[in-house]
């Protein structure tokens, strides 16, 4: 990975799913040298983790870090806490409202772990892998929220108090469906294979079966059949 | 702490320092029901930690919880890193820079924090004992920057969805030297023998001796000096 000229930095929130490794594609794409933050906040599987270290080495990020955050005392949420993940819910009903596997202020706490990073590193530009989906239901998926991010960036570091500084949150995906993801996972040569997408997956022979019934699943299982394409990771059922 | 009508519930930052101790007391002072934050992100001495505790306590918080950030990877920064304490500097010197013991995007984490804390409380205020001292040297104290994230917050937040909701970011000592935070103290009756300030303590026979070196231990005796009383704690030197 040896550049000629140096490549601006880019910090890249990666969880190990298909959004997010598709992000950082994307940002690759446009030109950056790529960091992989993996923030563990409490999820339950180390599924997830495998994949962004995966999903991190096979997109060519220059260099991933782990790092831990407790948000699970501070949260009431199915993905970071024993209460059950909801199953085969309808797609049009996970967007109507905001679902159980919202956690308060996620995208926050990422986005400023992400700029902390970035601070050290010199890097003004903070990709996520937030899209049309998350944005119906996730109230730190809006636009608007992603825009005011920038704006306290610029005045909560040392860097946004230099002359014309100012750091930039990238979401390519915002605006688009999963079917459209899975299609630009195709175009970015991004292997959804090294991805992991269920909140409850099952361990068989030593992989991970996901569970194709939590609303992760339905989602992504919507998105390939959209896409008219089918999935390669391997399902219960 | 029982209320025969229930008080609004506030979100104090509380480091163990007296800062922290001074904006906790601020708050129950105005009526709040407090929760307190107390946040790791790898500062190196459990002095820390157990002050915190020890102010919670005395000042009546409904609740304490600490939680782990891993700062330390995605920062570079005396606090929290072997590198060494600045020690016997001037404090107009600490004032005219970016202390070493900055850390990158600091503020923006812990805010973002006790937002996922204040919004599974149904909490909208939030504490921070950031003061005039901080304010000159660390740009995550501005008041600017406290806007800035009153408005993200209400974007970041189901809370913030509903007609009318918004956060407010409460730091009473924006304004105050040391000086006026030693004599706000008194008159709020925090006991400032309950916290730590010092960031390269000795232990000696079970108990913590600030070393009198450091900025922050500069700034602290210097600002009860100036207020004319004696510092509780005891010293090494």
């Amino acid at each position: 990975m040896a550049a000629s000229s140096p490549r601006p930095r880019a910090v890249c929130l990666v969880s190990g799913g298909m959004d997010s490794a598709v992000a950082l594609a994307e940002a690759r794409a446009a030109g950056f040298e790529t960091y992989a933050l993996t923030v563990r906040y409490g999820q339950r599987h180390v599924a997830e983790l495998e994949a962004a270290r995966r999903v991190a080495r096979a997109l060519g990020a220059a260099e991933q870090r782990e790092v831990a955050v407790e948000l699970g005392p501070l949260a009431a949420s199915a993905l970071t806490s024993a209460s059950a993940v909801p199953k085969d819910r309808d797609p049009a009903r996970m967007a109507a409202e905001i679902p159980a596997t919202y956690v308060p202020a996620r995208n926050t706490v990422l986005l400023a772990l992400a700029l902390a990073w970035a601070e050290t590193l010199g890097a003004r530009d903070l990709f996520l892998g937030v899209n049309a989906v998350d944005y119906s239901g996730y109230p730190d998926c809006r636009p608007e929220f992603l825009r005011a991010f920038e704006g306290l960036a610029a005045l909560a570091t040392a860097a946004g108090t230099e002359q014309g500084a100012r750091f930039r949150v990238h979401a390519p995906l915002l605006a688009l469906t999963k079917r459209d993801i899975v299609l630009r996972a195709e175009a970015l040569e991004v292997d959804l294979a090294l991805t992991h997408t269920c909140y409850d997956p099952v361990e068989q022979n030593g992989r991970w079966l996901a569970c194709g019934r939590c609303d992760a699943c339905v989602l992504r299982l919507k998105g390939f059949r959209e896409a008219g394409r089918s999935d390669p990771l391997p399902y219960a059922r």
